[in-house]
């Protein structure tokens, strides 16, 4: 695979399907305009499946995970063993992201990006390890650019394989001990941020360490000097296995034509990149939530997207992605199924 | 029935349940608190049924319809035929508050509380008909207090007859024209706020439609006269029949322990009401979404409820207490079905 290949296959959702949405809700019986975001989405929908009727389902969240060598710098509440815990965790169908995709009928898939220590894993985990980890991101670069192309690549071929199989909605889930720290890097770059403004507490460090944390990424941006103008550089610079992994599948979900529902605050950094690298990308982006991450917001904003549900989930793993998936479903129902004033023998405005 | 038997029917929820729910929560894998408000709503479910594990399933909307003596003022931009056009709608399955009530697996339970004209109903609809539409509140009482009171029985019984078949989660809806006129009163009467700032524009009149209906609250609450320190008073002299249904829903709800899930403006006003009438009911209720009415965010502040939703609804019907059940959902089964820290085998902070 090559980078311009993928990014050439994205291109903007259809004006015109989004119009032809607009005018069904219109006669639908309801006040204009009455069911707000919900109508957005149904809109922005009609435009990515170039058609006003269509389904979201079936659906997948892809949970990546990988360790990132800043751990070592004390900048996460957790040791860095939870990492391949937590995949466990998943791979046994008992973390929040189970839970929750089990209740909203998404498809997990767990993958491997690059977690340090034992890799035996159960076979519900894909294994497309870049390496035991990321380099330590605050002395050097985390990965070289072919690495985090790799990366991509691999993010990309999960979603493909998906879009095969007729999926028709991608959640973005991750998991990475000192992955807020990676994040926080990029989204300084993409924002324009200082690194005090979009640095928050992670799982949950004290003063002291939000600190430490917040000088860490000062520390990232200045040995690594990453730019906007070069996107998959600074990725590679100051990134994480998993995020590249989230650009490759943001990236292929939009070449497939798919929904991207990201979840937090590391789908937020991925998506930055990934919009970056191929601005058409972000016609197929949702943002599930807004994260209580305080650079969440940041991006968002950078990105122009409008969080669905705004619950303080602070999270990750997808959590946030899939609780907005039945927002995503009222809206092709709404279009599919909701009568219009003819239909209804209803009386418009005035009449 | 009596007011005062109903009344007394109602516990606040139990703290020692909350307490409990926390601890769960707390010993599940993921960082304290990192659920946000999905662990607020697990430890307020858990406080309403008295138990750490409980379904939020099988569930009801109750969309209670009724005609306002008001609307002959023009304060809607629908015709008052509408009001019984939308519950054949409703009975017909065609609405928007059918198409999320399939998706979300609510009963949809729909009520005649005093809709005008002819009632030759479908078997669907409910016949608890006050009469035929309340009277007109800018020149008088919209009902007597012996008919507010016959409506909050009506919606009492519904609620009841649902709890003893088992139903778990009770959301609120309502149509009827002219019912946001009522509703700014009411909100205006319980939150101390002024008729223009909790007066907005309902289904959509324009700005001349809008300070008309203005007048028309403010005409309303001098000739009424109503008085928060008489909540049956207030509701019968600038109410509506579904809006005292509505108030019988929510007490009914909280006498039977029953969590309710309550829509936007109408809604809100109704628990204006039945929190004015019993304080304890508070504890039962969950604002599901906050509407785009500009008194919504009012009562709401008066209630002391943060909506779960925010997506710029305003349609009513229940549409945005029924899109906040998955949220609910999550909430019950996080507790019941997430792994602890311990049964997974994940390392805790610093360890």
């Amino acid at each position: 695979m090559d980078l311009t290949t993928l990014t050439n296959r994205i291109a903007p959702p259809d004006s015109g399907a989004a119009a032809g949405a607009q005018q069904l809700l219109d006669g639908k019986t309801k006040p204009p305009g009455s069911l707000g975001r919900i109508e957005e989405i149904a809109v922005r929908l009609a435009s990515i499946y170039r058609a006003t009727e269509f389904t979201t389902s079936p659906r997948a969240v892809i949970v990546m995970a990988a360790d990132h060598g800043v751990a070592r710098q004390g900048v996460s509440a957790y040791p860095q063993a939870v990492t391949a815990q937590m995949v466990r965790n998943f791979a046994a169908g008992g973390a929040a992201i189970n839970v929750l995709a089990r209740q909203l009928q998404a498809r997990t898939e767990i993958v491997d990006m690059g977690v340090a220590g034992a890799n035996d894993w159960p076979s519900a985990v894909r294994r497309c390890a870049i390496g035991p980890g990321s380099a330590d991101l605050s002395i050097g670069p985390a990965m070289t650019v072919a690495e985090a192309e790799r990366a991509i690549f691999a993010g990309a071929a999960i979603v493909g394989e998906l879009a095969a199989a007729q999926l028709r909605v991608v959640a973005t889930g991750d998991m990475g001990i000192g992955n807020t720290t990676a994040a926080a890097a990029l989204t300084s770059i993409f924002t324009g941020s200082a690194p005090a403004a979009v640095t928050g507490r992670g799982t949950g460090v004290d003063d002291r360490g939000l600190a430490k944390k917040i000088a860490v990424v000062e520390r990232a941006l200045e040995c690594n000097r990453p730019s906007v103008h070069s996107p998959l550089e600074a990725l590679a610079s100051v990134g994480g296995f998993e995020i590249a992994g989230l650009v490759g599948v943001i990236l292929g979900g939009a070449a497939e034509r798919m929904a991207v529902v990201l979840d937090g605050f590391i789908a937020g950094a991925a998506a930055l990149v990934a919009v970056a690298i191929a601005p058409a990308a972000r016609g197929y982006l949702f943002a599930g939530h807004c994260s209580a991450e305080p650079g969440h917001r940041a991006a968002l904003r950078t990105l122009r997207l409008d969080p669905i549900l705004d619950l303080g989930l602070r999270l990750g793993e997808g959590t946030g992605a899939v609780l907005a998936l039945p927002m995503l479903d009222a809206a092709a129902r709404i279009l599919a199924e909701m009568a219009s004033f003819e239909s209804a023998g209803v009386s418009g405005p005035g009449v």
